[in-house]
Parts: structure tokens; sequence; C-alpha cells
């Protein structure tokens, strides 16, 4: 593919017709709206950009795409332990400029587990939806389409199965098969980054039985498709101070709730229906390509912690003191864990009939619950190391009034009298990453963020081939010469 | 004392022409600025209305005071083992309703460490601090004046001593004596609440040595004092919807960079004047007061926390689920601990020789390091249990919006369709506490608030009479029939 | 009662005629065995002399017991607040010299629970019961009788109540009613100290439905009662020199496979027969009395783990780095936490009609919880601080010999050449604590004794009024001017 | 190589004539003493048996070595990432079956070090190290010798460096340097192993400055050099039945304290004399390559925990409980954790002039240190998911006794009657693995060998880029249109 830049993006998003709403009013054109930029710097901008920058080139461009030309690694379908690797380093890199932007894969990795489900399912029913897929992807990579993903519904009473909710539409669902397609209801909620999307790829967010039949469903279909509805969240406007926010002022990702009110998708486009022993399925490959990218994602974000407290301890003229050290290490420990466990779900993945390789899932599921629990110690660390200025340093206005600057100058100093607009700019990123309204958001992302801490504990024992560790517990009782049951004894 | 309502405070406040600067500009009156009012609220209004209502009253209503009158409690000096329960008891009923008001003790707790060591100090030296210690308090209870703690210094290198610094200034010291008083000259950091205070009681931050002699220096000052300026912090400016922020939009404390350019204090409200050898004690016995009162505030704030876990668990429909169980009774157990730690630092404080009370201070140090680790995992469980609607449900305009309100109560239901509202607003709850720029204010308060980690450590290490664990050693080792050297050996 | 002396419980134990098994053999006389010589002494002798050492005896005797005289503390009936911090510092004081003497109230605990139960069931019911408890108790303390608690059945499937299981004996049940009394069969696991023992005290285990009334049973029955076989572990047979151990030598808690086949029990010794809606609350509140003699207990090892650490990073010459004084600090904050737990529990015990005093069943359980897991976080830093020579120091021979010796003075010294013995031996008292057969024991019985974490998990969520807690968010978002559901809407 | 068999190997231990000291004696032939067998049997047949099995053989057997023929992994120099993997896998595979042989590679451990650092200091120097230990290798290799690692000194007042000491011979130093070789004098703790060893290899264990000159020494020597003593503990001597310790009665690692009285070692055995810059880079290659080890050993020690724990609570009929599910999930995340560290470390290992591999410090050490802290946190799971029967159960001899057997057999069953023996079975293996005295050996083993956890936080912070870390910081701070500094402001 011609790698598209951040320009053709822009002119895209402003010829999309979406329904967006925001604080009860419909948005015009969103490219302009000061509430959306960070997203769609963060999502969009900055991501096609990667792939020219002489800096993150490297990484960011991959191998050939089903077209047979140079592809952007969001855009790339992984088909080896490198890809893998590959897509890994991107979201590390990506997110050490813009945390957020390590997440931008999502819509790929929908599609990963689309090509790899699908191939299965048309090997055992003789269906057609795989060359459906690859066609879509081709598209996607050739026009290097923005998508955002559609997968977690809205749930109604969440100790019970779709077709068991008293509201059917509390699940996404199939209302009406036509010649040309399908119409589907529902709502989904969490939708990151569709206010900057040119296309929602949706898929079922859990195993199914057969009664959920018409929720089993998948497809690609426009943001701006008639019945589409969109009502965003963006957490910070307001506080888009560049001094404020050093990160969130271009890092953030507004989310969705996205309604679907008898939306038409065309059969071409439409993925799985109705073939509910495979929903669990996509959902669990997603998730394991997805939660891959987390660790690279985390990893990125917490060497920007580690550098935010080496750098703040530096200032403060403490670097050396014994228990900064070892909270620097603690950081250092958690983020080497998450890497290492993003490289051995590559080392350790595998190649699916259909050509495309799957991370290990016992591996990315590990390391995705090491990133929920290791974020909360980071930012309490982080913050012990940087002190109370962090929440209590005078505003930007301040440093801008001739009568107070002195004083702040004066007295807001570290170490090094020459360093305290150095010191002030490190408080203020400490601020954004640990204890903001961009903070707050991470809390809830690193947790929620491609399926709840239930669901990996759920999967890493799933997933864990215990039959081979007990069998180590067999041959250990079975080699010694261990009291022998007497004769005649039960076993 | 005739209590006062929190009107004869609004009016008191009004009276003062204080130095306040705010995002560069001088602010006329604080008490009609909006951005301050969750301050005034917290730490004032609601702090002085406390003792008139009827379920509040008979917790926040103590014995006499010094002038032989009922008092509010957070006036009121303890010198009994049920004076200090009563303390721990009112941080908690305040905080379960305003959580930062549980924090607004802070002066009564200077003026009781004031109290105990100048009581020595005078024993030791033949001084006569302790009479003007009693003697403003004495006024501080009978007009219930309202209080601020200017107790950190800036510090600038955080490696030296007050003496050691290139800049004498960068801790608080004096630069002139007179006839009729002192001129002091520095800044104090996270001067919580003052912009809604009459007066600033001023401390040592920390122990100190001969040649710091000028800065071991304590005094109550006007805030409105010739040469005081505070450079203001509050960080919720705008977001101030009750809607968005059930809790910040009346719950918030802002800080202020307090400079003192030579600032004129007579004699009678000088506390200590160059007596080194008490600062550290000053110090040291504030925050086995001060610290007491954090275990109060946590325990009230966490069954806030508690509160809402149960609350969306239930709306959730997953009250039964056993994980979920499991993650509440994690935060009881954590509250539990942080009240049981309050409790027994009351039933095995001391009384000293000036007649007042000190909470043990292994206890309150060991329950404040508890509070700082504990904080981060009660935020983590309390949104893995609520959801990521959390950070993504729309905001309050959409909900007001015709078209889009019939969507949001179709789709944001939980179980119960009829409580749809009701769950909206209790995720909204849970933002503020968990994933808000408040929660990141609490984040670094909870940290730093009243001393360090570090200094707790140090602390409960100094504090604690290891030479009675040693001898359990002894004991065991000697009592036995332990091998004996054998004659002539070394020991 | 006339405190009984060490000499006379002797004495009673050599008239018993029990049937005890040990590696295959039945045992005549226990009291002469070396095997079970530290059970004796921590749960026996050493219980009785505590009552008359000068240093112990005012923490050990307490007031009148059913009598009329003053009594031994673990033989008194809690009915006020204070008893109950009596109850705590007992055993704290015992397990400072001896950590599993603290474990010996067992019996009382039972009884304790037997007295508020049964009292409540007579009112219910009009049964008799709670004159049968008093009569029983009165000896008990008349005579001192030493008791094991008989709690947890053997259980088969864990999966399945007591009526569920397919050998009905699995559960301790009656089997047959004559005129004289019961008639019981089953097996009692984990029966602590039962080897010295002059009566069994059985209760139920778990809550039970009304197919389970056959197992809902209590009673009282000497040790060697017809039928009664006791399987005994004794862990540390062989490994008795002082040297070596010097805890576990004279500290130590034999277990028995309690075997019940067909044990005839008076009526006059019944204390619970069928009314299994009772039997989960004798368990319950068994479980508040007992668990919050684990927290005085642990908080003793633990004051001897914390001396252990401060002794040997002295020795090392290391006892001024920063990192050791940290972890140090640990330690002090898990102990202090879990005393406060002890502390508190008394201090919000409520009183029962039948008038006797039930510490809190949340703080209790809060702290049993933070007991097994702060175990093993104290036994790592213990071993962190203390080095590898705990497991690598030579054997007690290898002293005595004298071509060895002089080499080990020379080798193994600290800090302080003089202080090599002094060295050694704590090395070996903290092998003994941390990383020996004994040791292990403590990391089964810090985990199950007295219940399971889960069911303290369970307890702590049952027993918490979660009510009150949802009030005050109620209260938060009542109070405020809340966006409101516009009319028509849901709620 | 012709690959060694176990018979070889006992035939060359009994020809050595070595000073074995144990229990104040001196031992004939370690060889055939029951207490040693353990030992001898897990670092030495199993070891060399592990080549030939067809289960093991695979990963066990090695590439060329320096002589050209096939050799066995643990003597086998690793030269490229797949060397390292092997390594890694072969640990993994040896601990899986008998947990402490995973670490019998350290002599090879430290022969990789001082290939690597001899290479860069004859380098440096003009020496011929490089040579002398590359003959050692192929001599070590040739005849597949069993080696221990001498390594840390006994250090008197750990607060002082070598040349500090009041005693001089506190740190292993030379004493005289001849025309043929060099005499050293000193004592070296915890020789884990040599008790079944052919030859000592000798390393210091720490960085030096000018004066420790002397003992900047490196050597390998046979272990029965004359002036050479070992006094030795081994932990387990009588509890040898493979029923109550099915996992030690296999599998031991014997330590001793090492006396080098005098010890003659000869140039062509001596690798680094004086050269005290070069000590630290010995010490902390060795401990880089080494302390990977560790994280293959810990993975097949936890795979033998998780396999226990599954079959434990099958047996126990609760493994479909949410509870004991999330527990053993937590073991999984924990090994794939530790695993993941050691994948990573030899993926981004780096190649040395040498031509030898080094794994990545950082990883290795963040490994090691999750290992510490991860061995109680996995010891604290499995004895809760196994119950409180780890440690009640009945002892072998019980179990044979003709009327205590079905007893047992009865009331010892799990959830399935015929399944009783295996039950108990598993619980022995559980008490074996984590309530023994050899799971307190490994509470020790895993904080203390190859380095205590101070010393990984000191390496993960000083080995880890902090500067690019930093550079993430600069870039987001200054890629942004941040408030600048007003013209003539300090910085």
């Amino acid at each position: 593919m011609a790698l598209h830049t951040p320009d053709q993006l822009t002119e895209r998003l402003k010829r999309r017709s979406v329904d967006i709403r925001w604080r009860g009013q419909a948005l015009d054109d969103v490219t302009e709206h000061p509430a959306f930029a960070p997203t769609l710097h963060s999502w969009g901008t900055w991501l096609y950009q990667a792939a020219f920058d002489p800096e993150t080139a490297p990484t960011m461009v991959a191998g050939p795409d089903l077209n047979g030309e140079q592809s952007h690694v969001f855009w790339h379908m992984a088909s080896t332990v490198e890809d893998l690797e590959q897509n890994l380093a991107a979201a590390r890199l990506l997110a050490e400029r813009s945390p957020l932007a390590g997440y931008a894969s999502i819509g790929r990795d929908e599609l990963q587990a689309l090509l790899i489900v699908t191939h299965r399912l048309d090997a055992d029913r003789g269906t057609g939806y795989h060359q459906r897929v690859r066609d879509y992807v081709s598209r996607f990579q050739r026009e290097q389409l923005m998508t955002a993903a559609a997968v977690t519904d809205v749930k109604g009473d969440r100790a019970k199965r779709p077709a068991e909710q008293d509201d059917p539409d509390l699940y996404l669902h199939v209302v009406e098969r036509t010649a040309e397609g399908i119409v589907v209801r529902g709502a989904k909620a969490h939708t990151s980054g569709s206010v900057g999307a040119e296309e929602l790829i949706v898929i079922p967010t859990r195993a199914m039985r057969a009664d959920d039949a018409d929720y089993a469903v998948s497809f690609a279909v426009p943001v701006d498709a008639p019945g589409l509805t969109l009502i965003a969240r963006a957490f910070n406007a307001g506080s888009d101070s560049a001094w404020e926010a050093p990160i969130s002022s271009h890092d953030e990702l507004a989310e969705t709730l996205t309604i679907f009110d008898d939306v038409f998708v065309p059969y071409e486009r439409v993925f799985l229906l109705g073939e509910w022993e495979y929903a669990g399925e996509v959902a669990n490959t997603f998730a394991s390509v997805n939660r891959q990218g987390y660790l690279g994602t985390e990893s990125g974000k917490l060497r920007l912690f580690i550098g935010a407290a080496q750098r703040i301890a530096e200032l403060n003229g403490v670097a050396g003191v014994g228990h900064i050290r070892e909270k620097i290490a603690q950081l250092i420990r958690l983020e080497r864990s998450i890497w290492a466990l993003g490289v051995a779900a590559s080392r350790e993945s595998s190649c699916t009939p259909a050509g495309y390789q799957v991370p290990d899932p016992v591996l990315t599921n590990a390391g995705k619950h090491i990133c929920m629990e290791g974020h909360f110690m980071a930012t309490r660390l982080l913050l012990e190391i940087a002190g109370g200025a962090v929440t209590t340093a005078p505003l930007a206005e301040d440093l801008l009034a001739d009568d107070i600057r002195p004083l702040v100058e004066k007295y807001l100093r570290g170490a090094d009298p020459e360093q305290t607009w150095e010191r002030l700019k490190v408080l203020k990123l400490i601020r954004d990453l640990a204890a903001s309204e961009y903070s707050g958001y991470w809390n809830t992302e690193i947790i929620h963020g491609s399926g709840s801490p239930a669901a990996e504990i759920l999967a890493m024992y799933r997933e864990t081939d215990l039959g081979a560790c007990k069998r180590l517990v067999e041959r250990a009782l079975s080699g010694r010469e261990a009291i022998m049951p007497p004769a005649g004894a039960a076993a």
C-alpha cells in the first residue's frame, strides 16, 4: 500500500457525515472541535505520521500486505513470530510518545481474529466467510482505513446471557435478514476512538449458546451508516493547556455509546451470522491478539513513568537516596515483566491453519493482569518519589504573571536554581500521568480495556495445560519407593 | 464557647483582606468565587454546621474548653483517652459526608502539640511559651477561629538541612528581632485550606541542629497580615456539575504556596524562637496527633467506597458473585484495619505532663502508611467492581437532551430498568471517587499529607521499643538448655 | 478456684488411659515420650505455670469464675470488654514465650460460644441446655480441666454437606439415643493438643440444614472414653536439640485424627442435639471468640520475629542500613495492625443476653486474614535480613568438636568477634522460626487454624452492615442538586 | 565429549579423599552416607542420567564443546541466543523432576563469566588468563567434571569491605605467591553441593577497591586439595522416608562452610590475581548468567506446585470453585512471568567480544526478585488450596498398621473413596514442598541464592538505561507548546 498521510486521513474524516452527540448537541465537524483534538491526534494523525517519521518508521513499516504492498504495522496481519514481535515493539514505540496510541491497533486485531476463526468455520461448515474477511482486509489495507472496534455490549443484567435479558436489544442482534443483507439493533459501550474512525468493526463480546444465535453476529459498517448514533464522552475538554497537561493535551481517547438503530449491513460485510458456536472463539482469539498490544503499550507508558521518576528525583536532589532507587527499581521490575510477557507471547505463539499467528493466550492474559495491578503501584510510586507539589504547584497563568513569577522561581526550585522551570514542567507531567482526570481515565482503561480481570483469570486457568503439570506430580509420586497401599486397599 | 454558626464564619471571612492569587489574578472575595466554593463548604460551613445538625452534633460537640464552655470537637484539646476517641469518630463522621472535611482539625492538632512541647520546654529552660499557647488556644476556642496549618517548607535541595541551603529563605526563618516581636521570611508549601482560614499556625517541619536555630520558629499569624501572599491551586474549577461530581462539587481542599515576605509577628503569638532542640519534638508530636485524624478520615472515605461498591454490584446484578464479594471483603478488611489502628492509638495513648494526650505514635504511623498503600488498592477494586461505564457514561447534558435521554435510559440500564438513573448516579459517584481529577488529588494527598511514607517508616522504627522485642529473643535463647559455648570460647 | 499447678496436671494426665497411636504403635504414657514433650510443655505445664510466674501472673490470673473463685484467664468466661482485653493480652504474653501456647484457650472459647448460643436456644425452644453448659463450665473451672477442641470434621467430598455424603460417618453424628445419653460416630481432624488433654469439647464445624439434624450435635467427653482413638502426628520427633531448635524444642502442637467409634455421651454432657438451626451460630460465635486469640498469639510471635530481625541486623553490622530498617518497620506495621484489630475487637464487642461478651466478628476475621497473609511476608523479611547462614550454619555437634569449633568461631563471626556464639544462637532461632519443619507447621496452622481464609472472607462480608455504607452513598447523591430525572423518566 | 554416566561419576567421587565433617565427625565415604544421598542424586547421578533418558536427552544434550564433541548442556558454554534458551529449558526440565538439580549449572556459569571477563582483561592488560580458563574449560568438558561454586565469603562485619575487616581472613585472599603458584586463606560460606563435587571454582563475591587487591582472586582447585575442609550441613538427615518426603528424599543440596587453610593453587589454575578492577565484573557477569538459571528452575518447581494444587483440588472435590481456580490462576501468572523473563533475557542477551553470550542483566535480576517474592505467595496459595491435612495427616507407619489403616482409609478420603491413597500421597507431596524442613531450605535459598534481593534491586537500577527513559520525558515536554519560561528567567 502506499502509506497514507495524516492529511489524507483528516480530509477523509471531514467527508463523513456521522451522527455524533456531545454534551447534548450534535457535532458538525469533529475534526475542528478542541475537545476531540487529542483523540484525533493520538489515534489519528500521529499514528499515520509515525510511518514517515525517521525515528519511528523502521518499526512502523511492515512487510507486504494482502495487496502485496508495504504496510503500516497497525494495518498488517501477523503471520510469523517476527510479525508479532513487530506489533509489540510498535505499540511500545507509539506509547512512549503518546500512550493511548498504542491501543489503535484494535480494528486490526479484530480482523486478525476473524481471519483465523472464519477459516476454521468455513472448513467445518462450508460457509464462505473467510473470503469476505480477506476482501475486507484487502480494502482496509489498501485504503488504510481508520477503524474502531465495537465489542462490548451494554449487557443490562450482568448475570444473564443475551437471550435471557428482558429487553432483547441489550446485546446487539439481527432483527431482519433481507436478500441483500441484515438489519441489526442494539448498542455497544466504550467504543474507543470511534469519533475519529471511518469504519466500525463489530464482533461478539462473549461465548454464546444456541438460543443466542441472533446475537452471534460480526460485520463491518461505515461509521456514518444510517441508524448509527454515537454519544460521546471526551474527558478533558477544557483542561487543554499544554503546560498543565503535557501528555493529555495531545493524547486522549474519546469513547462513545454506539447505538445501532436498525442499521443495514450488506452480506459482503457480514463475517458471522448465527453460528453461535464460534462467537466465543472470535472473542477469545481477539483478546489474545489485542491483549499483547496492551503489553507493548504499558511498557511504553511505564518507561515514561521511569524517566519521570528518575528526573524528578534528580531535580529534587534525592536520586542517590536508597529508598528512592529501590522504588525506581520496582518500576523497572514491573515494566520488564510486562515486556517479557509480551516477548514470550510472540516466541510461544502458534500458527493457525489460516496462516495467521496468535500470541500465547496464557502469557498475554498474565501480562494484561499484571498491567492492571501494576498501574496502581506505579502511580503510587511515582507520586511518592515526586512529592506533594505535583498537585499543589501553581497554575500556568501564575507563572506568566509578572508579580508572581519571581516568587515561584525563588521558592519552587529544587536542588539547582537553574532548573526550576524544568522541575515545574516535570511535576506537571507527573500530575498528568498520575493525579489528573487523564490518570483517572487510565485507572479504568487498564482494568476494563480488552476485558475484565475476571476474564483474564478465567482465560489463564482455561488455557493452561494443567494435565502436563499434573503429570509431573504423578511422576514425582510414582517413580519413588513410596509406601505401597497394602494389598486389598482401595487404590 | 457559644458554638459559632456557618454564617458567622462566612461573615468573618468576608471581612478579611487577604492577598490571594489565582490563575495570575488577585481575588477580591474568595467567598463568592465558584472555584473555591467546595473548599469553603468542606473546611468551613459544613464543619461549623455539623455541630448543629442533629445527626452529627452528638459526636461533634465536645466537653468544656479552656474557657469552661462546651466546644466543637475540632477546637477541643484532648486530655483523655475518650477525647482522642471522639476526635477519631468525628473525623470519620465528617468524612463520610465530605471526605476532606476530616482533615480540618489540623490547626487544633498543631496547638495540641505546642501545648505539650512548650510545657516541657518551659520546665527545662524557664521560658514562658506555654502560657502564650494557652492564651492563644483560649481565643482560638472562644472565637472558634478557622485556622490553617503552615508546616511544610519549600525545601529547595531535599538532601540539605535548612542552614545548608544556598538560599537561606528556602526554609521559613527569623530575619529580625525587634522589641515587640519578630520578622519572618520564607515560604510554606501545600497550605491546605488557607483560602478559607482566618489564621495560619506555623510550626517547624522537621528536627534541626544548632546552626538551624533561626529556623526553629513557631507562631500564629492572621492570614491577612502584611507581607503574606497566598498563591492558590484549586483543582476542579469548572467541573462543578453536581451530576458529574457528586462529591467534589462540595468537597475540595484548595492549597496555597504561602509566602512570608518579612511578616511581623508580636511576641505574644510566638511559640518557639530558636530552641532548635525542640523543633523535631513539635513536628513529631504534631504528626502523631494529626495522623490519627487521617485514620478516621480514611475510614469514613472507605465506607463510601464500600457502599458504592455494594450498590453498583447490586445494580449490575452481580452482588451474589463470589469474586465480587471477595473484593468488597478486601475493602472491608482495609477499612477495619485502619479504623482499628485509630482505636488502638487512642487506647494506648499517653498523657503528657502538660495534661494533654498523645496517640501512640507507632500505631498512628502504621495506620497512615496503610491508608497510603490501601488507597490505591481500594481505587482499583472499586473500579473493577463498577465496570468501564464509570468513565464512558454520557455527560449530564446528554441526559437532558430529549432525543438522547430515551437511548440512555434504554441502553445504560442494569439489572432493573426502574433503576437506570440510580445506576448512572452511582457510576458518576464512583468516577468522582476513583477516576477523576478529585481522585488524582487524593492520590497525592494520601501519600504526602501529614508527612511522607518514608517519614512514617522512620517513625515506626524509631518509636518502637525494640529492646523489649530483643529481650524476648534473649529469653528464648537463655532459658533453654542450649549448647553452651565451650570454656574459653570467645563469648 | 485454687489455681492448679503444672505437677497436678501431669499427675492427672498420667492417670488417663487414652488410646493414642503414633507411628503405628499404641503409646503407653505420652507424658514420658520425648516426641510429645514440647506439646505437653506448651499447651500444658507452661500454661499452668504462667499463673504462678511473677512476670506473667498479673495477666494470667482473672477475676471470679462461676464458682466465685479467682481463675486462670484461659479458664475464665468473658463477660466484659476488659475480660476480652485480658484474653488478648494473655494470648500475646504466652506466645512471646511459647508461640503455640497462645492457642490453648480453644476449649474455653468453645464453652463461651455454647454459653451464649444455648441461652438463646433455651429462650426460643424452652430447652435446658444452658444450665448443662454452666454446670460443665463450673467443673471445667474448678478442676482447671485441660481440654482440646474437636471441631473440624473430616468432610469427605468438600463440595457436599453432611447429609449429602455417600458415607454418613464423614461428619460426626448421633447414631443412637438411649435413655441415658447418645451414641456418636465419626471423626474429627486436626484435634490440636488432644494428646495432653483430659477432655474433648465437640461442636459442629458449620451451618446445617434440616436433613443434617443428626449432625447438629455438641458435647464434652473424656479423652479416654471407650471408643475414642487418637492417631497422632507430632512433627519434630528427633530434631529435639535445644541448639538447633530453641523454640520448637519446647513449643509444639501435636495433632490427632480423632475417631469416635460409637462413643457414649450421657445427656448431662450434651449441649446441642438436633437443633440444626443453631449449628452455624455455635460455629460462628466460636470463630469470633477464637480468632481474637489468634490476634494476640500472632502479635506475640511477631514480636519474636521483630526482636530476632533487629538482633541479627546488629550482629551482622547492618542495623543502620536503610532497607534493613524499612524491612523491620514492615514487620512492626504488620504486628501493630494485628494487635490493633484485637484491641478494637474488644472495644467494639457486644454483650449477649446470656451475659457473655463476643468480640466484633468483622474485626476478628479481618485480623485473622491479615495474620495469614502477613505470616508469609514476615517469614520472607526475617530471612532476608538474616542471610543465608540461617540454613547453612553448622550443626551443634560441629561446635562441640575440638577441631572444628575454632574454625567456626573464626569464620562465622559477625561485626563483633566477641559475639560469634550469640550470632550463631540467633541464626538458629531464626531457622527455627522461619526455615524449619516447625515453621512449615506454622505455614499451615496460620492459614487453616480456626477456619480457612475463604470462611473469613465470607464472614467479613456477611457481618458488615452494608446498609449503613449504602446510606452514605444515598446521602451523597440525594443531598446535592444532582440533575433530576426528567418528568416521566423511569425512576 | 563422550557423555559420562552416573556410575562413572560415583566411581570418581569415591576416589577422592576429601575432608568432610558432619555432626562433628569426619566422613569416610560420603557416597555411602544416607544423609547425603539426596544431594548426590539431585546434583549428581540424576544430572548425568538426564543426558541419556530419552525424555530429557533432547534438551540436555548440547552442541559441540571446546573439544569439538557433543556435550551435556550443563557443561556447555553459551555463545548464541539459542544456547541460552537451551540453558533455560534444561534448568526447567531438571527442576520439574528434582527441583534443586536446576541449580547444578553454577560451576559452568562461573566459567562462562571467567571466559568473558578474562578476554577483556587480557585485551586491556596483556595478561594471559583467558587461555588458562579455556584450557580448564576444555578439561571440565572432556572429563565432565562435577564442580561446585565457592563464591560468598564469610564477610565478618557486613558493613566493611575486605581490607577493612579486623581479621584479614574474613574474605578469601592470597597469602603467598611462589614460583609455581599461590597460597590462599579464608573461607567461603554456603558452598552448595560441594560434598559431591570433584572441583571447586572460586570467584570474588563483590566489587573491590585497590586496597582489596589480594582479595581479587579466582581459581579452580580439587575438592580434596590439602588444606581444604568442608563442614557440612545436610538438612534432612533422618526424614528419609519416601512417603513423608516424596521430593526431598531424592532432592537436596547439602551446603558446606568451606575452609581454605593455606591451600596451594598452581598458576595454570589461577584466573584472576590482584586485578581488583575486574572483580566486580566477574561477580556481576556470573550473576547475570546464573540468575537466568534460577528462572528456569523456579518455573519447573512452580509447575509442580500448579500440578499439586489442581490435583488436590480435584481430589477434595473443589476444582470447580471460583476462588480455588483464581488461586491456581495466580500460581500460573507467577510461573508464566518468571518463565517469560527467562525467555526475554535470552532474546535480549548480548554477545561479548570473547564470543560468549550474556543474558540481559535487568531481565534476569527482575526475574530472580520475582522468584523470591513469589515463592512465599506460592507456598501460601498451595497450602490454602490443600487444607490443614497437609500437616496433620498420619505418618507412614500408621498406614502400615493393620488396625489403623482401615480408619485412615475410611476417614481421610476426599470426594472419591477409590482415591484415598492418591489423596494422601498428594498431601504428603504438598507437605514436602510447602510445610517441611525442605520447604524451609527453599525459603532461604530463593532469597539468598545467587545474591540477595538488595543486590538485585541495585543491579536493576544500575543496568537500566535511565537516560533513554529520561529522553522520553524530554521529548514529551519539549515537543509541545508548553509555556515558555519568560525572557530572563533562570532557565
